[in-house]
């Protein structure tokens, strides 16, 4: 298993990564040329299974292996009263998890995917970033590690998703040390906070990123001193993703901002992601627009848990089938274009 | 099985309509609000369940009986170079649903949905409406009895859709009509016409406007003067659905144009119908806009055949999926919001 030992070796692999195979794209696009419907009537659809194959390497592209992992961690920031619910309910959260009793549990079902959810200390919460780095670059590098390795390279698809109370803060301080505009942009009601609660997140932000001035620089110190363990995990399992060719689906505003520091190390690092969906969280369509994602669902959903991926998955299965299933103008003797 | 004999009858049943069962709609919400979830966090999904509950009148609902509906039908006004395809298309790609060959034939599969089409006549297309009404008022109501023949009572919600060469001039001069602003607003490019052709579309709405001006007050004048048999198709259908509290998922464009006449008879009559997705044909966003319509998805799709209904059912299913399946803050003991 892969083991980063320092910032500058991930450093070094986050820019070390492939580049999907266009050619097979190319020949699912051909394909779909030739069936019967108005050339590009499906719209998102095909460029969802030609995404699929670029990274999967194979037309038709195969969604048989699915999986939803997701990653819980905790929040030393949420001493700062930042999150509508305390801390505790992560690890419950985690028990219901396990118990089937979620959304989470129900969206896997119905997206046919097998669902790991990975824990990462919880009875360690990071430190609190308004007062020292959430974590250590050792802590950090183990978090990256886990999510690296819960990548299985058989995978067809792999949706990520988070649990933490208190994370859309943290999620909020990432994406204004990579993108600026500071806690007025990227701050959002999480969970449910009031005016109160969402002004203590903004100032929790603002105060956050003027100590750790001197990291900002840098999208992997950013990870680590704004962070969280389940964030840190997500940016190792989009990475893992990427150097073994799975394509990904990410979830809501603390996915996104999990995996944004990699986009900032280089810039086409996200191509075999795709959002599934954009989040009712402040932030998440700013934070997009800024990746260059196209959310595929607008649903207005703000829980996190992969649960937007997850349904996402319900669409990539949708076009599949079309790819497959479908006729071609010739086999179905319908009559092509004026 | 219901017969219409006149207009006026027709506009008579298209006011008189049951309006739901609100104190249901109510309990879903409130059983909502216990899940193991923050308040509101699944967004559009809590919003359907409510939808369907508040239609077939029970909590919660079922998604057993889902059918998809395909009226197909012929317009003479192609004779005017109004499409990019033949109008043999029509019958061939009927031919091809029958075959299973199409793309809602894998939609419908995947929604776990029963597809039926119907086509209307397709060897007597109706008459061109730059030169004289579409339908008499006896093939408009003949077309507007099948369709309000083919709802099930039982069904638990109906997909509907069209196939039909030349129907999206239709559904842009039903459009134009009842909203205003001519063949400039309305016209798109439908399965695919060039510049030239979205200019003769123009021209040929704003010619059918003004040879029908008289009849344009009559928002069903307008769907026999300007329509065509699977969108009168669609308009029985959408307001036997609503007489029998079955909820609707309504496709595109032409689908949602075939239904506006109902809405401008009676102002909550498509109540019992949800817009599945908007389509990237020019004119739909704006009549979801008129009609109050707020879509399910956006996926860039402009092929009709209900597909982006079907597509929705996903939808649906997963969040009655999250409704029915997920625990209670208090099963599960999570803590509730402080």
């Amino acid at each position: 298993m892969t083991v980063f030992s320092s910032l500058s070796e991930l450093r070094a692999i986050c820019c070390d990564l492939p580049e999907g195979n266009l050619a097979v794209a190319a020949s699912v696009s051909a394909r779909d040329a030739q069936l019967t419907k108005p050339p590009g009537s499906l719209g998102r659809l095909e460029a969802i299974v030609a995404w699929l194959a670029q990274w999967q390497g194979r037309n038709p592209p195969r969604l048989e292996r699915v999986e939803v992992l997701v990653f819980a961690g905790n929040h030393g920031v949420t001493a700062q009263g930042i999150s509508a619910y305390p801390s505790e309910v992560t690890a419950q959260m985690v028990a219901n998890f396990a118990a089937g009793g979620a959304a989470i549990n129900q969206l896997a079902r119905a997206a046919q995917a097998k669902l790991r959810v990975m824990p990462l200390s919880l009875d360690k919460p990071t430190a609190d970033f308004t007062l020292e780095p959430a974590m250590d670059e050792r802590a950090f590098l183990e978090a990256v590690t886990t999510g690296y390795g819960a990548i299985a390279p058989d995978a067809d698809l792999v949706c990520l998703g988070e649990m933490g109370i208190g994370n859309t803060t943290v999620a909020a301080a990432i994406a204004a040390a990579l993108f600026g505009g500071g806690g007025a942009r990227w701050a959002g009601r999480g969970t449910g906070v009031d005016e109160d609660g969402l002004a203590r997140k903004r100032q929790v932000i603002d105060r956050a990123l003027a100590r750790h001035d001197g990291a900002l620089a840098d999208p992997l110190l950013v990870a680590a001193a704004l962070g969280g363990r389940e964030l840190a995990a997500i940016l190792g399992a989009v990475l893992a993703a990427r150097r073994q060719n799975v394509p990904v689906l990410l979830d809501g505003f603390v996915c996104t901002a999990a995996a944004a520091p990699l986009k900032a190390l280089r810039d086409d690092a996200l191509a075999h992601a795709q959002a599934a969906h954009v989040s009712a969280e402040a932030g998440h369509a700013i934070l997009l627009e800024r990746l260059g994602l196209v959310p595929i669902l607008d649903l207005k959903m703000r829980l996190g848990e992969a649960s937007g991926a997850a349904l996402a998955v319900l669409i990539l299965r949708a076009a599949l089938a079309c790819h497959t299933g479908m006729a071609t103008f010739a086999d179905a003797g319908v009559s092509e274009k004026s």
